[in-house]
């Protein structure tokens, strides 16, 4: 009882995690969209692959609750909400808007988890950082939605709109994340070091706007 | 050149595994979709561990063509279009529709190439129907929608249509795949046997009702 508490409790890690695996099943959700919007069936079969990437992804984050002891399922199933809520109110409603939605949208929730593994273990943060890393969607949707924009401009204002809406929902989940979990927020970005969570932002939104700038749209 | 023909060409067996591979790909389509329409976690981690055994269906059959010296994915490829045009015509519009899609339109999908297979080698046959014997969607669709029934009986009247809808649809792309395939058709309900194709379509009734009355709906 009397002993120091570790510099992050255990289960902060545990929480991510939690967050990151249940992530992975909307990504796969994403990416499956994608996948059946598509127009030609060889950009299909990438597009089920790298939904399969995410598959794999919750399936090796969840063994690793597993192994720390965690009641996986139960820890995954506490971050459903917001995520559902991002979901819900950004379905796509063609193959361009699922492109972007996959790229740009996936994209500033990895930022997110990867933010927020800068307070883990460097151990679980490599395990979190690895996991991220695939799959990479930019190889599939910065040619193909470059090539339409080319040969259509009047997309590039409804996309970049939608690019734009994404960050809106996600930011406003993300903030409902917080609310819910002040305890990890606080350990997150240093108690009362507001300024920490701005740079936070900052980055984020940096990162955002070069996805952005990378399919030709405005951010 | 003087050979006799074998009694089935073995570009009847890549066709009818190249179909097969298509329909895995919108197999795959449709389980994502009901997963990403779940209205809760547990059931959406099923339904996309059920898309992923349509995946590693796609992998093991487009394996077995390339084995077999086959240019895999062009074969794959020249099936999409009605695939493609039956998918497009039927997108869920919520959980209930997606669930029923799963179970009672890729049962009828897998009826159609199944009784397609009579034709084959055995070991092709066998393959075939051991591919087709995953996922077992029923498990999760025959419970889930008889309670989502019992619970509103007004729900049953509209389930009872799309499961109509999802039928006609199958089988305005069938005769499509069978107008454009004449000598596939020719060899499977041998020529002029009309009687033939006529039994062959009454299995497949038999079988659409019997998922229809597993969910407590009228076909």
């Amino acid at each position: 009882m009397t002993e120091q508490p570790p510099e992050v409790p255990s289960d902060v890690a545990e929480e991510l995690l939690g967050l990151l695996a249940c992530g992975e099943v909307f990504g796969f959700h994403t990416l499956a969209d994608a996948s059946a919007r598509s127009s030609d069936i060889s950009q299909a079969v990438r597009l089920m692959e790298m939904a399969v990437q995410h598959y794999d992804a919750y399936v090796r984050t969840r063994q690793r609750l597993l192994d720390g002891g965690a009641d996986a399922d139960a820890v995954i199933a506490s971050h459903a909400e917001p995520l559902a809520a991002y979901f819900g109110r950004t379905r796509s409603a063609d193959e361009f808007q699922a492109l972007v939605k996959a790229y740009v949208g996936n994209g500033i929730a990895a930022d997110f988890v990867r933010e927020m593994s800068a307070v883990l273990d460097e151990d679980t943060r490599d395990f979190v950082h690895d996991v991220l890393s695939a799959p990479r969607t930019d190889e599939i949707v910065v040619p193909r939605l470059r090539a339409v924009i080319a040969r259509d401009q009047a997309k590039a204002g409804p996309l970049a709109l939608w690019g734009r809406r994404l960050m809106g929902e996600a930011l406003s989940q993300a903030q409902r994340v917080a609310a819910d979990r002040p305890e990890l927020v606080a350990l997150i970005v240093g108690k009362a070091d507001l300024a920490g969570f701005q740079q936070m932002m900052a980055r984020m939104t940096t990162s955002h706007s070069e996805r952005m700038q990378a399919l030709g749209l405005y951010a």
